[in-house]
């Protein structure tokens, strides 16, 4: 194997992305690859790491994908703090960070869509119309530039990370999908780089949304096995805060994303909360019969 | 390079040609690939000549796709002459005969889309509404499968040509897309599998379609310039034959397919035209101040 360690090479070409990993797949290489859109924080700092121990050869993409956002939600404000996601980076080892353009990515006359309609129809799907198409296609995308043999997703984007399973095995796109687990804070707030936008009384009101998913959870393993019971032990917990809206608490199959009318194997309670005009999303997985 | 030249496989399962591609890739191997749905004639035997002259190993795949028949189209009866099939691509030198089933390339849970709407509208889009997503998803997942260097495919489906071509780009699936010309019957019939559905009658009057476009292209060679016109141009020909009806007679611009209004570089003309229940296409490409 050649090394391409020490020295993170900054890359925009997606040509040039794809010519390294053609090289170094003919070198038997193996190559990980984390996408994300930046502001990175602990989560992504954990995919990194995992990547960087399962593989020999480490992309991380910094997207912020404008087809996945909305015409109402915060792609002009999303943060895009690149200097020290680079830092970050290069201090985790990554080999390149590919940082496309937009226009490089969807040049003119670009049309092409993957939906993945079943697992995109609920949920942040519901919320977020034509989010789900613009994941699929920038992931389709992503991995036919940077032909990865692992790309890491965390548990955090459930959906999403149900959503690139699917469609990986639906289009044989020959790439293993990893999910890492969610990092938190000492709080149990799901690390996530839309918690900036919460004021202090926001803040501190927001791991409501952990400890709702933690009472579903409890009541799972205290026995409840119908999923409404569940929802409404869920519901109850972040009633109790009036500065939080719900959005979502649902006892789902976790592959499907379908609501589970009993518990009877796996499950993944998925939240989603408003507070004020931040929505957060957090989900847990449950199995029935085994002590966690 | 290590020759499998000789034996050609007969490969159902598409992991066993992943892998295959996986190893002769590794090995700086180029790999050609023509998909099909079968019932080889000329016009097949022509892209598979093509693809063994450009490419150092061939694959051939034989699927008869039925996502990307409608209901009421001839999916059932579709002709499968798997034994004259092989023995053709045996012939011809190809190494993976691929026969997936479509129960392994759709298995239950499967839902994934690819779509390429601006391309996929009009013509035969709107003729055959699905069919489109349906060829643009098993493309997807065949170069999935094949991880093909080069793909070839034949100009007398112009518009799935130009369909592929955009999806390849704007999925970065890294497959070189050629198209090579349409293989005739000596009176001009473009070559297709569904020419054995024409009784005699109909066969004698098919050519027309091809003489429709030929007058179309001679009306731009003597300087007609307008779109409309060079399409009453190939409507009046066609117009001779009380058995045959048009679908559509058009100029379009070659990469969008969109209508053009005047010829002034580049047009194809595409014509579409039904005998009896069974419905032909064809095209023609013209450059203007070409002389052919």
């Amino acid at each position: 194997m050649q090394s391409t360690r020490g020295i993170m090479k900054i890359v925009r070409a997606p040509a040039a992305v794809t010519a390294w990993s053609d090289r170094l797949r003919r070198e038997g290489v193996t190559i990980g690859f984390v996408p994300t859109m930046g502001a990175l924080h602990d989560g992504h700092r954990s995919l990194i790491r995992a990547a960087r121990l399962a593989c020999d050869a480490l992309v991380v993409s910094i997207f912020v994908n404008p087809t996945q956002f909305g015409p109402q939600e915060d792609l002009a404000k999303y943060p895009r703090p690149i200097a020290r996601d680079r830092a970050l980076c290069r201090a985790e080892g990554v080999d390149i960070c590919f940082e496309p353009t937009a226009a490089a990515m969807y040049p003119p006359g670009f049309q092409t869509i993957v939906s993945v309609p079943g697992i995109a129809r609920r949920w942040e799907g519901e919320a977020r119309p034509h989010h789900f198409a613009g994941v699929a296609t920038v992931v389709t995308k992503l991995f036919g530039i940077v032909r990865p043999h692992i790309a890491l997703f965390g548990q955090k984007d459930f959906q999403q990370a149900a959503l690139v399973r699917r469609l990986v095995t639906d289009l044989n796109l020959g790439v293993e999908i990893a999910v890492q687990p969610t990092v938190r804070e000492p709080d149990g707030l799901a690390m996530s780089s839309r918690n900036v936008y919460l004021s202090a009384d926001q803040r501190a009101a927001a791991p409501l949304l952990y400890r709702s998913l933690q009472a579903g959870a409890a009541a799972i393993r205290r026995g409840v096995r119908e999923g409404s019971a569940v929802e409404r032990v869920m519901a109850d917990v972040v009633r109790r805060e009036a500065s939080v809206t719900v959005e979502y608490l649902a006892v789902c199959d976790p592959v499907t994303l379908e609501p589970l009318t009993a518990v009877d194997r796996r499950a993944v309670l998925l939240g989603s909360v408003r507070l004020g005009s931040v929505r957060l999303i957090d989900n847990l997985l449950v199995t029935v019969g085994v002590k966690r």
